[in-house]
């Protein structure tokens, strides 16, 4: 919003990171989830925004045929949705290898019963019970998140409050980190003067969770999106496949006749309008609704001029990106996503007394 | 022992890898147990040796303050053993980050029930009682192991009989990813035209292990020498430490007066007879010793003689070498590491089906 250059926004604008798995194309709930969320972050935070392929891994290690287009449609729905690589660093986790060798060291101090603990552990192998998740990798997904998170040493992570245990697993990787490794410096006044504040003393500071809004979003059957389901909008759907999916859309159980009078708080259709219609178009519905003035296809209507409304720019924005664009996009992001992040990697490797790319200045630092 | 340049040998002759945990100087247990068997398999194996200094943190993640000279003492020692940058690639495993990468691929595939059945898992944790090890690193470590070999697609593993059971799980790691991940190429005839055997039609080749011999070593107290027992006799100890160690090294305890005959099978300076002496001078020992015919202090002076003619040539090669050839060889041994390296996880992600370098290349070999 400003005219200050990106430079001169970078040195004040606390640093936040977050990623996604690429699944294929995203839908309306991983927008509202998380991207929608993003994007607003963009002007006021330093942020690096990944496609977390090698999380896909973890679950997906016996099928990976669709990894290289799911992260192609991921990457042009970042675009799509309006992060906007000037703002931001947009990267592809494997293309930045220090993942990797920053999750091999954390795993050196990380315990293996904080990792069974993790309640999504337990809850994802009885959920993909068709998958084997008795895997080494599946067992430390969410340290190779704390690698991905602290990596790039962050002060805050947007997460919904249901991610909101994997970043305390996190800090407590970064506490346990910063107790065996203290930054080693031979200047104590330079380390003071570049403090500020009382993280920078740590190599790994924690991060702090930066709550972001997550509505409950309902699929076309009345759970929640999710790809699994089937169930979902995607952010690419043409406006007469909206138009289309809504038609089908379940709605109160109790409204059975256009003369039944319904409650949009027990319709998922209700749930959409809350989301996306105006307070006024809201105000409308419960009305009309609750007093069987209107009837379901009619609501559902202005329920479809809303998603509409709502993707629209995201599909022109989508249209004017070609493969080209969105290759070269993520590529220049990751090298930059690379020289910081070995920033990070010559401060580890220095406090755990490792050589640093050469074995001269390593440790001597 | 040809005059073929290293170049035209590389072609033909099978590759090996291996590597050695940086725990400081090395002593003759290492020497001869390793060193020893790899300086013979210069000139007919293409060899990769590294320092394996990711590895010292599965164990000694608390404190790391030695990791760096202990690196460089390894280093030294190599040299002087008889490695030699021209006919090896010697390198420093954490230079070359590609270990790590290929380590988080494999994780994905390995059964923790593999890594928990691994023998030396519980035994460690045991024998190391006084450090934490219920991490996630010390349970990967095998996992790391068959990372460091299969980064390096070698034909040969040079292992003693007691590391056999490592190599099995790299082997069946190895299966399973040639199962999920077959190699991709655009050109079958291609592929039969360099194939050769039927291994290098897979992308990760299942390694062989190459039987070393791993004579039994005592140390000065008569148990395995060990540098936890503290019974070591140094590659670098010079020749009085030498004698000095040898006067006070325990003898068959039958033989308590210089008149009372003894027996060099039970007899710790017999067993260093045994693999240092010659056939002569063996049978000079036998004789002696059964009928009392030479002392104690006599027959430890050969043993004495007989070590310092193994360690004067490596003493005096290692005092060839200044701190800086020695950072040189191995970071220039680490960038060619690298390069082999890299050249094999470009066939990783391509059967994989994950980017490669960028988001164009990757897939689409
Ligand atoms: S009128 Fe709208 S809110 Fe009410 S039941 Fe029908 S679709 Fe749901
Ligand atoms: S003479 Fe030699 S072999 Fe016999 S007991 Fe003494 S030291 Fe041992």
């Amino acid at each position: 919003m400003s005219s200050d250059s990106p430079e001169q926004k970078n040195v004040s604008r606390p640093r936040v990171l977050s990623g996604m798995r690429p699944t294929g194309k995203l839908h309306l709930g991983n927008y509202m989830g998380a991207l929608a969320n993003w994007v607003k972050l963009q002007d006021d935070y330093e942020c690096y925004f990944f496609i977390a392929d090698w999380h896909a891994l973890t679950t997906d290690y016996a099928d990976t045929s669709n990894v290289l287009s799911n992260i192609k449609e991921v990457a042009l729905d970042y675009l799509a949705a309006g992060l906007d690589p000037k703002k931001s660093v947009l990267f592809v986790q494997s293309l930045v290898p220090q993942h990797a060798e920053l999750h091999l060291l954390l795993s050196m101090i990380t315990s293996v019963g904080w990792l069974e603990r993790i309640p999504s552990y337990k809850e994802q192998q009885e959920n993909l019970a068709d998958k084997d998740l008795s895997t080494y990798g599946f067992l430390g997904y969410p340290l190779l998140q704390s690698a991905d998170i602290l990596l790039y040493q962050p002060k805050f992570v947007p997460v919904g409050q249901d991610q909101a245990s994997h970043v305390e697993l996190t800090r407590e990787v970064a506490r346990r980190f910063n107790h065996f490794y203290p930054r080693r410096s031979h200047s104590f006044a330079s380390e003071l003067a570049e403090a500020g504040s009382e993280e920078s003393l740590h190599v790994l500071p924690e991060p702090q969770v930066l709550l972001t809004p997550a509505p409950k979003l309902p699929g076309t059957d009345g759970r929640k999106m999710s790809k699994s389901y089937g169930n979902t909008i995607q952010l690419t759907d043409p406006e007469p496949v909206i138009r289309q999916k809504l038609k089908t859309m379940v709605t109160d159980p109790a409204r059975v006749r256009r003369t039944d009078p319904g409650d949009p708080d027990k319709c998922p259709v209700g749930d959409l309008h809350k989301v996306f219609s105006t307070p006024e178009k809201l105000a409308e519905v419960y009305d009309g609704c609750r007093s069987a003035g209107i009837g379901c296809i009619q609501c559902k209507g202005w329920a479809a001029d809303a998603l509409v409304q709502i993707l629209t720019p995201i599909q022109e924005r989508r249209a004017r990106y070609t493969d080209e664009d969105v290759e070269a996009i993520f590529e220049e992001g990751s090298a930059r996503a690379q020289v910081r992040a070995e920033q990070t990697m010559v401060e580890v490797r220095s406090a755990m007394r490792l050589p640093s790319a050469s074995l001269r200045s390593g440790g001597s630092r």
